[in-house]
């Protein structure tokens, strides 16, 4: 099997050009390169790509980090990420933390040991933030702040929030609920509680009642969500407005209509995140739709141009969620 | 910063001590180990993982290579695996295809390069089956059939069709539809096909007329999905029985409801795969559910065995599917 050296002693090169030419990197005069192209296609050299990578440092990999592949909002930006990342010459490394920090304390020591290249954090983990300080390696955070060096992508929740509030008094809600995070107010700092703050802030302003019933971080598992929402008609008889993420909204559609509730007359709905699958419901749920695939490709970019050692300028990315109409909230002035 | 230089001479043994220390692997004295390991802590030793890993020429790295991590399906077995490969000590690499084979040939070179020490095939590309042939590396072919060489693990699809079959002729159809992908007869030749000849032979064995429509492979596009079922009850009229996968199954649901068809006794419906979000419609979908999970974990376990060096007795992995009843077909004896 040929080597580098191979290659440069075929060329009549020396092994740095060799390398220039393979990383694409340095200058190297157009005729001398096609000159080691050659030899390379013609002793069939195929470069190390470990030892390449140690060579310049450089693993060539991302790590996405998420609590769950499987839920769907994940599941569509590590889709999106990867696509970018591939675009980009990047290979993906995905990591389900499943809520729990060690995995996170883990990845920053690979990125340490240069094992991968960059880290995008989609997890809502709690490492002490403190812990990011002193970081100057290539970090971007999703929907989360880890201090003033990391940059952060997310989606401006607080108007989110507000236009879900907005809907839900248009159609004439009287006395609503909204599902927040289990440990509202003791948990990570995350820019997506913010739609809470202001949902409820909102509807005290109109003077509606409003309930927030702390549930699991987000997750795939069905069932959890099915036994939340069956227990809900019972238990909060007088809600005729709920505000909750895909999955929640897609099981209290399921427990309303099997409870023959009419919708939207006696009962409002409006979901936030958008998903793919959440368009498929009957009746389709009005949705505050995030731009998933534009959060994913900014991410990516803010964390392969910090690879790159390029300055990352805008240090905060904040897009909008927009209101998607449904048949959950009254069409038109009620 | 301490090298394994430092270590071996603090710890008084050679660096080869200290390397089969680190790695697990050949025998070391508890003793020394122990000594070694006060070494590693007290110089506050950070072996280079890939300088570590170029030693023993591997990687860690396992790529899962799917068509698109967003499609419920993938998106649940990607979540799966990552899980099951954490547990053993590898990371997990994502691709999509989308259907293009060159990413397939990529990651072959990428393990050839040993860039990763494994594959796991869940895509339906379609890359010459001979090209596998002399491969005698740790790849594992997720519901495809890549020759006699490769390990695969799937689902009982032919049983799977038999099933939904059954439960639509139990259920009173007489004239039924299935969705089969695009190009039938030319694709890859996947085990997953053999649903829908069973599905047809049992109800040619009926006496019931059953159509086979080609749509796209799987994608995660919902508006795809959303313009086929649109043109569905116009287009067959008659058709009182649908055999499809969970989106397009939630597709003709929304569909049909918008239409105000009466289901289950106007229009019956079997969904193929059970991915969690199939769980949430109204009313519930009858589906015939493939152990996601399962797959994933026997997945990981062959491609494991395949980078240690086990035999794998077993090339044929095959699970089955179960029927989960739900509101889209008829209960107990019609």
């Amino acid at each position: 099997m040929a080597t580098i050296q191979d290659v440069a002693k075929h060329a009549q090169v020396g092994v740095g050009t060799v390398s220039r030419v393979l990383s694409g990197k340095g200058y190297v005069k157009e005729e001398t390169r096609q000159k080691v192209q050659a030899s390379i296609d013609e002793l069939n050299y195929t470069p190390n790509e470990m030892a390449r990578n140690l060579f310049f440092q450089k693993s060539g990999i991302v790590a996405v980090i998420v609590p769950e592949v499987a839920h769907p909002f994940f599941a569509q930006f590590v889709n999106a990420a990867e696509m970018v990342l591939c675009e980009k010459g990047y290979q993906t490394m995905i990591c389900n933390t499943y809520y729990e920090q060690n995995y996170e304390q883990r990845y920053l020591e690979m990125l340490k040991r240069r094992r991968v290249d960059g880290i995008i954090f989609g997890a809502h983990t709690v490492l002490d933030i403190s812990q990011y300080e002193n970081i100057r390696l290539p970090i971007v955070a999703l929907d989360r702040d880890l201090g003033k060096n990391i940059p952060r992508v997310s989606v401006d929740h607080r108007a989110g929030g507000r236009i879900a509030a907005e809907e839900l008094i248009r159609s004439g809600c009287r006395n609503v609920l909204q599902f927040v995070g289990a440990k509202r107010g003791t948990e990570v700092s995350t820019p997506a509680n913010g739609r809470h703050d202001v949902f409820e802030e909102t509807m005290k302003q109109h003077g509606i009642p409003c309930r927030s019933i702390g549930v699991k971080w987000p997750t795939a598992d069905i069932s959890y969500y099915q036994t939340v929402a069956s227990r809900l008609l019972e238990d909060y008889p007088d809600i005729d407005g709920y505000f909750a993420t895909d999955l929640m909204s897609m099981a209290i559609l399921q427990s309303a209509l099997l409870h023959r509730k009419r919708i939207p007359e006696a009962l409002k709905l409006i979901t936030y995140d958008g998903t793919n699958g959440i368009g498929l419901t009957f009746p389709r749920i009005t949705a505050i739709v995030q731009p998933i695939e534009r959060l994913a490709s900014e991410a990516v970019q803010l964390v392969v141009d910090l690879i790159e050692g390029k300055s990352v300028e805008h240090r905060k990315v904040e897009l909008q969620a927009v209101l998607r109409p449904g048949d959950t909230t009254i069409k038109g002035n009620p």
